[in-house]
């Protein structure tokens, strides 16, 4: 009999392995004859942990979620609260997207086009992971409005929209385009959102966010 | 024996039921069996069109360029040189993701992330598209700059990118989260793009561009 933890270590292998195949071909490339190729299991052996290919779907959005918890949200938030917080995260974000050319890009970007016309349990999944991730920015963006650095007047819900549009846009350029200047175009863009956000002048971005 | 109009006229429902089916399942939707089901025809039938899946994906995305030249390109062309040909050509790229709800999304978008990490004539072809979009978009904003309404320092490259972003999050609102204030936060992200690239004040938007 194989002892729990050696079910669990096998588990973590083939999510692992689920993450590898979505940043590269998207969700509808997480095939389970993908998923056995890549961790060098049979198709049935596969079947001993997931019973289904939507359930390894939904394993593998819950489990990349997590990953991006740990790599982008938390250690964001070491940082102090408010613009350092939010700038952050926005770096940490674009790290996210722009790994070693071989690893893939974002593994949930492609999927808001992949599933926007189609229903069913993995779309609620993506699509209750993508608006806990805006109502984050939505709150780093009130964090920082709260602490006087941010207009009172700013509309955080077309902040939010905003941003998430620099990152998609730079995802295009970096992966699919391979310009050689995305991240710096992307970083402008970044800074002159966080600019025209400030309260007023007296808030220099440059003193506050010696980062960008 | 088929005179050649048939062959052109049946050569054309094909295309047409390609463009419905990337529109909503992405070019990785877009299979011999999928289009065959669609046009009513076998696989067979089909070949005496296309020698290959390949063929079917190189002419679809020539076809689409032209269905995109023929709604959105040339329109907006009919409007005044400047200011009016940008926002005009900006007001139908939008109508062109925002069509009925069950006729799926822009047909261009989803594979700027299925075929990131995927070489071969297809992202070759994708790519010379978008390169030549991107291209014309650049020309509306050189234009717009040389009738003296943007400011002469204007980074064209920095405004393609991030009228691209307000597009890819338009997109993204409107048919993933199926926000029903999509459009409305695009154009003010739009307006607001404008606003800010204008030479000075003494341009108002508003006087210029009263469909805005």
């Amino acid at each position: 009999m194989i002892p729990p933890s050696v079910g669990r270590e096998t588990r973590a292998l083939i999510l692992q392995a689920a993450l590898r195949i979505v940043r590269t071909y998207g969700f509808g490339g997480l095939t389970l004859g993908n998923l056995a190729r890549a961790v060098g299991m049979s198709k049935s052996g596969l079947f001993a942990h997931f019973k289904s290919i939507e359930q390894v779907h939904l394993t593998s959005v819950t489990y990349i979620a997590d990953v991006f918890r740990s790599e982008v949200i938390l250690p964001a938030l070491e940082e102090a609260e408010g613009l350092p917080q939010l700038e952050a995260t926005i770096t940490k974000w674009q790290d996210w997207a722009d790994q070693s050319a071989s690893s893939g890009g974002c593994p949930f970007i492609a999927s808001f086009f992949e599933f926007d016309d189609r229903d069913g349990p993995v779309r609620d999944s993506l699509l209750a992971q993508e608006l806990a991730w805006r109502a984050h920015l939505n709150q780093l963006v009130a964090a920082t409005t709260e602490t006087g650095v941010f207009r009172e007047d700013l509309d955080s819900e077309k902040f939010v929209s905003e941003i998430c549009g620099i990152y998609y846009s730079f995802h295009v350029s970096l992966r699919f385009l391979h310009s050689g200047s995305a991240r710096a175009i992307s970083q402008l863009e970044v800074e002159a959102l966080l600019q025209r956000s400030l309260r007023s002048s007296e808030h220099s971005l440059n003193s506050r966010s010696p980062k960008l």
